[in-house]
C-alpha cells in the first residue's frame, strides 16, 4: 500500500505552513548544554506537547528530576511520551527524536541569526540552529499527523513518540526512563519497530538508511611522578619524566595507517561477508567525498571500500590529547608532574567495552613495565558503549527502502555510521525490536556547526518519506 | 688580604638596618611580567638609584625604550649602570643583579602577604617575593658600600654595577645595551671579571660556586592535516590523524632513561675529564637531595655522579606538551586538525643551537617521512641559547673560594647548573672576561614559588661573602 496521493499532495500544498512551524521551533533556543538556556528547553517541550495534543495525540510529559549544571541545580527537561491509535490489527511504530539543540551564537561565525529560521529562496535552504538536528525531523512526524487530521485519513499504524530534550548533553535520565517504561501495561508495550530520524545522508545526492553504529571505549592513561611541575633546566635528565613515558605508551597504540596495535582488539572484529562488502562498493560515497568533508587530501587509502569500511565497520583508535601537559601558545620549559593521555576506540561487532577494556589495560601495563620507569601508571575507562547493528533485511528496513524508492525514485544506500547514538542501542536491547535510522537531512547540513541548514526539499520530501514509510510498514505482512 | 675585621663586625652590627632595607625593597612589587605592575618596576629602579647615589656611586639610569605587553605599549624599566672608584691600580669587578621579581599573589598559596617582608624569628627566615631572587643579593652589594662608607674604608676594587628590571621577562633590551656599552670609553671598559649573584646553593648546607650553565634549543613541531577539527566517530580510520603522527615523532626523541635519540646530538658533548668527574663525586648533593626536591623517588640512576652529571654536564630533552590537542578535563572525541608538540634540548659544550638544530630538523623530517603520512610537517625553533662554561681555576673563582672558606669555614662546591641565565653568556662573550656565579641563597629558597624566603644568615653571611670576595680579588696577583 503506497501512501495515498492526497497525503502527498497535502504535504506539497502545505509546505509553507510546515516551514512556519519549523520557524517557530527554531525560534526557541532550546540549548540543553547551558544552564542559562534551560528554560527554553522546557519552553520547547511545552510547545511540542501542545502541538501534539492539538494534532490528536495523548501526551505525557515525564519529568526526569534535577541535574547540576554550571554549578546550579536545575530541572532536567521532560521527556514527551505521546501516542496515537491503539488498534491491535495495526503495527505500532515508535518514533524517537530530540528537541534540544547545540549552542549557537552569531559570534561563532553564523552568517545569520542562528535562532531565526532564514528561508533562502535562491538555494532552497532553511537555515537555523536545529533545522536539521533534530527539529526538522521531529516536525516531520507532526506534519504527517497534521495531514491525516485535516484530510480525515486514518493513520496506517499506531504511533508512539519518544521526544527528549537532553540528547545533545548525554541524554541524561533517558535510559532509566526507557527501562522503567518497558513491560506489561507500560508505555513501550506493543512497539513492533523503532524509527529514529536523527542522522544524515552520506552525501547530498542519495538517500540512505543506517543499520549500524560504532560503539566506543574512552580511556584516560595517567602517568605521575614528581610531586609538582619541575623546571627542565634543573631536573632534565635527572628524573623519569611523565611526559616521556606517556608519549612512549601513546605511540604504541595505533599506526599512522590506523591499525590498532593493542593485541587481540582487531581479532574481535566480525568477519566481512560478501553481501556486506558489496554494499560498500556500491555506496554513493567515495574518497573524494571523505576528503572534501575533511578539507584535505588525507584519506588513509586509495581504495574506496577500504576507506568507507574504516569508518563504518572497522574499529578506530584516535589520540585526542593530553591533560596536564603544557598546552598553551609559547615556550614553557616545564616538566609536567602528572599527565593524562586521552584516547578512544570506536568499537564494532563483536567488540564491546567488556571484551576490549581488559586487552587495552593489560597491554598498556605491559608496555609501561618495559619502560622501567619509576613513575606511576593508572588507567581509567571514562565511558563506554557497545556497537549497534540491525538486520537490514528486516521488514522495518524493507518498508523504508520501498518508501525511499517511492518518494525519491532512488534506492537508498544501506550504510553503517562511525559514531554513536546510544539511545539506538537502548531501544534495540530493551524493547528487543528492530531499529531503523531513517535520515531526513543531507551530509552537508552542518549539524553542530555554524549555518546549520535543512534543505526545503529534504523537509518536504522527508515528510513524505516518513509518512510513506508508515504506509509501507502497514503493507508488509510480518 | 682577608676582609678587615671591622667590615665583618659592621655587617653583624647593622644586620637590622640591612633587613629593613630589604623590607623596603620587597615592599615595592616590581613584577616585570604584568603591565599593571610596571610602574612599580620603575619605582624600584628609582629606589635603587637613590640608594646607590647616597652610598657614593655614580649612577646612570639608561632607558631601554618601549615594549608591548598585555596589549599596551609601555616603557621598559631602565637599566642602572653604576660605578664606584676608578683606580687604575685596582681590579674592576662588574656586579650584575636584577630588581624585578616574579608575580606573586596571596591567593597563589602564600602563607603571608608576598610583598611584605616577614621576619620569622623562629626559623630565621626573611619571607617575601624577591627576598632571594634577586633583591637580597642586589642589596648585599649595597650593604658593602654602606659599610665602607660608614667606616671610611676604601673599597679594595673598582666596582661597576649593572642592575636590570626585566630579568624575569626575558631581559628585553639588555643584550643590546651591553653590546652598546662595550668598547673604548664605554661603561664596561676596564672590567676584569664579572660576579653574578642570582642563583642558589645546591642544598641548604654547603655554599657553592657555579661555573657552567646549560644552553637551550626549544622546538615546536607542527603536524596539520584536516581543514578543521574532525569527529572521531565520522573520521576515525578514514584519514591520517595529526596526533598519531605527532606522537610517533615525539616518541622517537628521547628514551625513558633520558638518552637523546637524535643522531649526532650526544656526540657533540665534550668529553668528561677526570678532574671534572672528581667534582661530581665530591659534591655535597646526592640522589636523596634530587628526589627530595622532586618530591618523589624517580631519579634516573642509582649512581650519584650520573644523576648530577645528567643535570649539569649532559644534555637533556624534555617533552613539554602539545598545543592544539584536547587538553581539558573530560572526554572529547575530537581528531585535532593541527597539533604542535613542544620540546626542548638543554645544551652543553660543545653543543650550540647552530650545530644541534640541523640535526634535530633533519631527524624529524626523516622520521616523519617514514610514517608515509599525507599530513604536513613543519618545525620551528622558537628560541635558543648557547651553553656557558667558565674556567673554575681562574683567579675570579680562586678569590671566591677563599672568601667562602673565610666566611663559611667550608670549601664551596664547584657546580654547573642545568638551566640558563643568558646574561652570563652575554657578559662572557662581549666582555671577554671570566664570569663567576656566586650565590647568596639556599636551594630551598623557592625563587619563583610561593613563600619565597632568604635565610637571615644567608643575607648577613652572604653580604660578608660578597665583600670578602672583593678583598680576595684585590689580593690575587693577576
Ligand atoms: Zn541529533
Ligand atoms: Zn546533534
Ligand atoms: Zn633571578
Ligand atoms: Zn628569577
Amino acid at each position: 500500500m503506497p501512501a495515498p496521493p492526497k497525503f502527498l499532495d497535502y504535504v506539497d500544498a502545505n509546505a509553507d505552513k510546515f516551514i512556519k512551524r519549523l520557524a517557530e521551533a527554531v525560534a526557541i533556543p532550546s540549548v540543553s548544554g547551558d544552564a542559562s538556556y534551560r528554560k527554553h528547553v522546557h519552553e520547547m517541550a511545552s510547545y511540542l506537547e501542545s502541538q501534539l495534543k492539538t494534532l490528536g495525540a495523548e501526551v505525557r510529559s515525564v519529568p526526569l528530576g534535577k541535574q547540576v549544571l554550571d554549578g546550579q541545580e536545575i530541572d532536567l527537561p521532560p521527556v514527551l511520551l505521546a501516542q496515537l491509535g491503539n488498534d491491535p490489527k495495526k503495527k505500532t511504530i515508535l518514533c524517537y527524536g530530540h528537541f534540544d539543540v547545540q549552542p549557537a551564537l552569531i559570534g561563532d561565525g553564523w552568517d545569520t541569526e542562528p535562532f531565526k529560521l532564514v528561508i533562502d529562496d535562491k538555494t532552497g535552504r532553511l537555515i537555523g540552529r536545529g533545522s536539521s538536528d533534530d527539529k526538522g525531523p521531529v516536525l516531520g512526524w507532526l506534519n504527517i499527523l497534521d495531514a491525516h487530521k485535516d484530510l480525515g485519513l486514518p493513520l496506517p499504524v499506531n504511533l508512539k513518540f519518544c521526544f527528549e530534550g537532553m540528547e545533545e548533553s548525554g541524554s541524561e535520565g533517558l535510559d532509566e526512563l526507557i527501562h522503567a517504561e518497558v513491560g506489561k501495561g507500560k508505555f513501550f508495550e506493543g512497539v513492533d519497530a523503532v524509527c529514529i530520524s536523527d542522522n544524515y545522508w552520506l552525501n547530498t545526492r542519495t538517500p540512505c538508511l543506517t543499520y549500524g553504529l560504532r560503539g566506543i571505549s574512552y580511556y584516560k592513561v595517567t602517568i605521575s611522578g614528581p610531586a609538582r611541575d619541575l623546571h627542565s633546566g634543573v631536573f632534565g635528565r635527572t628524573v623519569h619524566e611523565p611526559m616521556t613515558d606517556l608519549i612512549a605508551i601513546m605511540s604504541k597504540l595505533v599506526t599512522p595507517c590506523g591499525k590498532i596495535l593493542v593485541p587481540g582488539v582487531e581479532d574481535l572484529v566480525a568477519p566481512l561477508t560478501s553481501e556486506e562488502k558489496a554494499r560498500y562498493d556500491k555506496l554513493d560515497y567515495g574518497i573524494a567525498d571523505v576528503e572534501h568533508s575533511a578539507g584535505a587530501q588525507i584519506a588513509l587509502s586509495d581504495d574506496k571500500a577500504a576507506v568507507l569500511m574504516g569508518r563504518m565497520r572497522y574499529p578506530s583508535l584516535s589520540l585526542h590529547g593530553i591533560e596536564g601537559a603544557f598546552s598553551a601558545a609559547g615556550a614553557k620549559t616545564v616538566i609536567p608532574a602528572k599527565v593524562s593521555g586521552k584516547f578512544s576506540i570506536r568499537l564494532v561487532p563483536d567488540q564491546t567495552p567488556a571484551n576490549v577494556d581488559p586487552l587495552v589495560i593489560a597491554y598498556i601495563q605491559s608496555e609501561f613495565a618495559k619502560l622501567n620507569s619509576k613513575n606511576k601508571l593508572s588507567i581509567e575507562n571514562i565511558h563506554g558503549g557497545k556497537p549497534w547493528l540491525a538486520d537490514p533485511n528486516h521488514w522495518n528496513y524493507v518498508a523504508a527502502i520501498k518508501a525511499t524508492e517511492a518518494v525519491y525514485k532512488q534506492t537508498p544506500d544501506l550504510t553503517r555510521e562511525g559514531g554513536s547514538i546510544p539511545v539506538t542501542l537502548t531501544f534495540a536491547e530493551s524493547l528487543g525490536v528492530n531499529v531503523l535510522l531513517l535520515p531526513m537531512g543531507r551530509g552537508d547540513d552542518g549539524a553542530h556547526s555554524t549555518n546549520e541548514k535543512l534543505d526545503r526539499s529534504n523537509f518536504i520530501e522527508g515528510t513524505k518519506l516518513l509518512g510513506t514509510y508508515l504506509y509501507e510498514v502497514a503493507d508488509i505482512k510480518a
